[in-house]
């Protein structure tokens, strides 16, 4: 891909550009421009270009860019113009909501097994899902190549799952329990806190 | 606080390190260091410290940081030594486990009401909440004085709940419907969405 390494940061906002031009797709729009895009996003429509600009020509001066042709990019560099298989641990009220959420799918993920520790939630059904159990973890994943598992565990048992998951071959947590996770260098671990994003506010706030 | 401006990145780390700091206290630590800090977190000790020496002096060199002072001046600095009060909009399964969740209280945040503008939910109970009419949200705001709103309501109508909430004095959202929303500078916007966060994983991931 790219010759040099592209700043996290830089990497953070592509996501954002790709759902914000993904619904402008959904609203038939066929161009669009780095100002309208930075309107909507609120951010600087020279910061787009110049992220845009990191990874090849993609618009030209003057007409601006062609909205399904930057989608195809923009999936192409973040790996989802083919669909992740991912498991879920922990079917507690969040894992529940999680389970049912039907926003991957279109945008690149599936879930396709949901687990949990508990005897009582084992072999009952969260949506279209028959919840297994979790001690079959580690053979499941080696077996079928997953390289994407949500967390929604207790605290306390977070850093645990996550130990044996990443055993297993698993590169990429999406934690939604409320505590940090020690992983090698080479596993990607982001966590889903609201807390986290409510403190980000309250800095600049009085 | 600090006379020179932040940059947002640093800011959006302080929430992290305040989150393993709470996870030490729990734990009865008294001491730690950036490079126990680095290790939790998967963030380089040099960065920890060049972080935190932007807004004084919190620990010494050779004896560490005092875990709960550090605590205490992490909450000062993210506005987080009180609590601010919430609303939630939008009581579908995620606003449910939103209005459920038990991490808000300890760590700065309580939801005050929640709301929804189905007539079918309105009047019902979720958890400890009443749900309200979602068109009582503009006076219940203003006259409340509150700040920051949780939005959890269907992507169609996310922008016009959010012009509605800003109209009433609102300077936060966060918002967790899988969509954009333009917002004047002066109010703060951050997103709860979990395929974000996946697709920075997949960016590293072939």
């Amino acid at each position: 891909m790219a010759p040099v390494k592209i700043p996290d940061i830089v990497v953070g906002r592509l996501p954002l550009y790709l759902r914000a031009l993904e619904i402008m797709v959904d609203d038939n729009r066929e161009i669009t421009s780095s100002q309208e895009l930075g309107d909507r996003l609120g951010i600087s429509s020279a910061q787009i270009r110049k992220d845009l600009s990191q990874f090849g020509e993609f618009g030209k001066q003057g007409t601006g860019y062609n909205v399904s042709f930057l989608v195809k990019k923009l999936k192409e560099i973040l790996h989802v113009n083919k669909t992740w298989p991912m498991v879920l641990v922990g079917v507690g009220d969040l894992g529940r909501a999680v389970a049912d959420y039907g926003g991957f799918t279109p945008r690149g993920f599936k879930v396709e097994t949901v687990y949990d520790s508990d005897p009582q939630k084992i072999g009952k059904q969260v949506g279209t899902f028959t919840i297994r159990d979790a001690s079959r973890l580690g053979d499941d994943l080696a077996k079928n190549g997953i390289k994407i598992v949500m967390l929604a565990v207790p605290t306390a048992s977070a850093q645990d799952v996550a130990d044996r998951v990443i055993k297993a071959g698993v590169t990429a947590i999406l934690c939604y329990s409320s505590t940090s996770i020690s992983a090698p260098s080479k596993v990607h671990v982001e966590y889903i806190d609201p807390v986290l994003h409510l403190q980000r506010m309250t800095y600049y706030m009085r």
